[in-house]
C-alpha cells in the first residue's frame, strides 16, 4: 500500500527510496502571509478538491521559505479578512529531503502530526509527507527488520504474489552462509572427539545448551534491534544496555543453570561433576550470548549496517561455538577428560 | 507514544486495551443533515478550538445513525448555505467497538483514512479512530509480535525504563519452557549412543543440521505471521502457502545439500555414505522446517492463538528432535549402524 511519489522530474534530484524526498508529495501549494483568509478559499474553490490528501495549508514567504502553516479547521473558524500571518501556526517540526522515511514517520507518529512539512537547506518548503504514507512506511520498515531478524533479504510484493524462485534467492544466501558458518562449531565437536568418546553422555546435552544460548541471544537482539528503530535506545546507551543485560542474564543463567542442576542429578542419575559440567557452560552460554545479543546490533549500528541484520539466526551461529568451546573446556577441567 | 482515550465513564463498558473500544475518541460532535455549513462553521466557532485531533464533521439523523462525513477542507469549499446533507461524502469504513484495533490500524493504513468512524450495533456514531493513533497501534503490534517471535512476553514500557526484575519475567518462563523440551532432543541423542560412539564423525554435523533447519524454520515462520498480521495471507490460504513453501524448501535443500555432499567429500574425505547421510538428512530436515515453519503459524491461528509465538525458539526446538530421528534414521540405513 506504498504510495511514494517518487520525485524525477527534471531538474529535479531523484532520491533513494529510503529517504524522505521519494516518500513525500512534492511542491504544495502555498500562499503569501499577507493573503487573507476569504482569498485563500477562493484560490481553493479555483483548485477544487485538488490534492485531496493534503490537509494543511502551507504559509511561505517570497523565497518560498515555510512561514507557518494552517488546518482547515482553523481556515473555518478565522475571520475572512485576517491574514494568513496571523492564522497560521509556526511549523512545529519539519524534516529534509534527505532524511531517513523511517525517522520522519517515527516523528510523526511520537509528535501526533498529521502532516509533516520538507523544507532544504534554505527552509524552502519542498513537499510534505502525509500520516497514510507515514503509516505505510513504519508498517514496511517493520516487516523489513522481521525479514532481516529472520534471516531473509526483504520482499517488495506481498507473499502470495511472489514467485517462488524469488522467494528462494531472498532466502539461500543467509541460509548457505549460516549453514557454512556452523562448519566451525562441527570443527570444535571434531577436536574433542576423544573426549566425547570418554564421556558420550555430554553430547545429550549439546542441543539443549546451543539452543538455549540462541534463545537468549535472540531475546536481547529484538530487544536491541527494536528499541533501537524506536528510538527508545541510542547507541551512547551502550553501557547501560550491556550492565541490564547482564544483570538479565545472570538471573536467567541462575534459574535455568539450577533447574538443570537439579533435573540432571535427580532424572538422569549421572555425576555431579557432569551436572555441573552441564549447569556452568549453560549460566556462562547464557551470559555470553544476551551480551553478544546486545552488542552485535549496537556494533551494527555503529558500523553503519542495519542492525536488525544482527538477530537470532547469526547470533545463534556465533553463540553455539561459544558454548561448545566453554562446554568442552569445562568438561575438560571438572572431569579430567 | 499511545494515547488511548479509555471508555470508562458511567454507564458505559470498559473495552480490553486490544479493542477499538478503548482507542477511539469517545462522542465526536455530530451535525444534523438539514444543518448547513455557515451553521456547522457557527456551531465551531463556539466549540473553539475543540478536540484539536478531530479532522473531519460527523453527520448523524435523529436517532444518532452515521449518515456521512466531510472533511474541514469540503466544508471550506462548500456554499455556506449547502446543507451538510449535501456536502457529505457516505462513509466509506466504519468499525465497531469490539473490533480488534490492530485491524482497525491496518484498515486504516490500507485505505489511507485519517479518520475511522466507529459505530455500534445500530449503526450509531460512537467514535472515531485518528491516523496517529492508528499509527501508535501498529508501531505497538509489531513491536508486541517481535518480543513474541523472540519467545518474549510483551512488555509495556521502554527497555531503559523497564526494571531488571521485569525484563527477567518477560524472558525467563520461555526459557524455561523451550530448555526442558530440548531435553527430548537430548533424549534422542542418548537412545542413539551406541551408534554415535561407532561413528563419531557424525556428531561433528549435529549444530550444523539444527541450525539449518531452526533458520529454515524462522524464515516461512516469520513470512507466514508477518503476512497473517498485514492481511496479506488468509487462512484459507494454507494450501497454496504449504505448495509455495515445499516448493521453496526443495530448492533450498537442493543448493544447502548439494554444497554439504561436496564439501564432507572434498573438504573432510569422510566416506560417500556419511556424506549422504548428512546431505539426505538436510535435505528432509529443511523440508520439515519450512513446512512446521508455516503450518505451526497458521494452525495457531485456527485456534485463536498469536501465531506470532509459532516462531523461530518454538520452531528450532520441534525441528532439532525432527533433524535427529531423521538423521540416525539415515545413518542406520545408509552406515548400517
Amino acid at each position: 500500500m506504498r504510495n511514494n511519489t517518487i520525485f524525477q522530474e527534471k531538474n529535479h534530484t531523484v532520491f533513494a527510496p529510503d529517504r524522505v524526498g521519494a516518500l513525500m508529495l512534492p511542491r504544495p501549494e502555498t500562499f503569501a502571509p499577507d493573503r487573507t483568509v476569504d482569498q485563500v478559499i477562493a484560490r481553493l474553490r479555483e483548485m477544487g478538491e485538488g490534492e485531496r490528501r493534503v490537509e494543511r495549508c502551507y504559509v511561505t514567504d517570497d523565497k518560498g521559505r515555510l512561514l507557518g502553516q494552517a488546518s482547515f479547521r482553523r481556515l473555518v473558524l478565522a475571520a475572512g479578512e485576517a491574514p494568513m500571518g496571523t492564522v497560521m501556526k509556526p511549523p512545529f517540526l519539519t524534516v529534509c529531503p534527505e532524511d531517513d522515511r523511517e525517522t520522519a514517520a517515527q516523528m510523526m507518529e511520537q509528535f501526533d502530526l498529521l502532516e509533516l512539512p520538507v523544507v532544504d537547506g534554505r527552509n524552502r518548503l519542498v513537499g510534505l509527507v502525509t500520516a497514510d504514507d507515514a503509516m505505510a512506511v513504519l508498517q514496511d520498515e517493520a516487516t523489513e527488520d522481521m525479514e532481516r531478524m529472520a534471516a531473509m533479504a526483504p520482499s517488495e510484493t506481498p507473499y502470495l504474489q511472489t514467485r517462488v524462485v524469488t522467494i528462494f534467492r531472498s532466502r539461500i544466501l543467509w541460509l548457505l552462509l549460516l549453514m557454512l558458518s556452523a562448519t566451525f562449531t562441527g570443527a570444535i565437536i571434531s577436536g574433542y572427539e576423544d573426549a566425547l568418546a570418554a564421556q558420550v553422555a555430554l553430547t545429550a546435552f549439546i542441543p539443549m545448551l546451543m539452543d538455549t544460548g540462541g534463545n537468549c541471544g535472540s531475546q536481547s537482539s529484538v530487544t536491541v534491534i527494536r528499541g533501537l528503530s524506536l528510538g527508545e535506545i541510542h547507541l551512547s546507551d551502550w553501557a547501560r544496555v550491556c550492565a541490564k543485560e547482564g544483570a538479565v542474564a545472570l538471573l536467567c543463567g541462575g534459574v535455568l543453570g539450577a533447574v538443570t542442576l537439579l533435573r540432571i542429578l535427580l532424572l538422569n542419575h549421572l555425576s555431579l561433576a557432569v551436572a555441573a559440567t552441564v549447569a556452568l557452560t549453560l549460566v556462562l552460554t547464557v551470559l555470553i550470548s544476551k551480551l553478544m545479543g546486545c552488542l552485535l546490533p549496537l556494533a551494527a549500528r555503529r558500523a553503519g549496517l542495519d542492525p536488525a541484520v544482527m538477530a537470532g539466526p547469526l547470533i545463534t551461529t556465533v553463540v553455539d561455538a561459544a558454548a561448545l568451546l566453554i562446554y568442552f573446556r569445562t568438561a575438560t577441567l571438572l572431569l579430567g577428560l
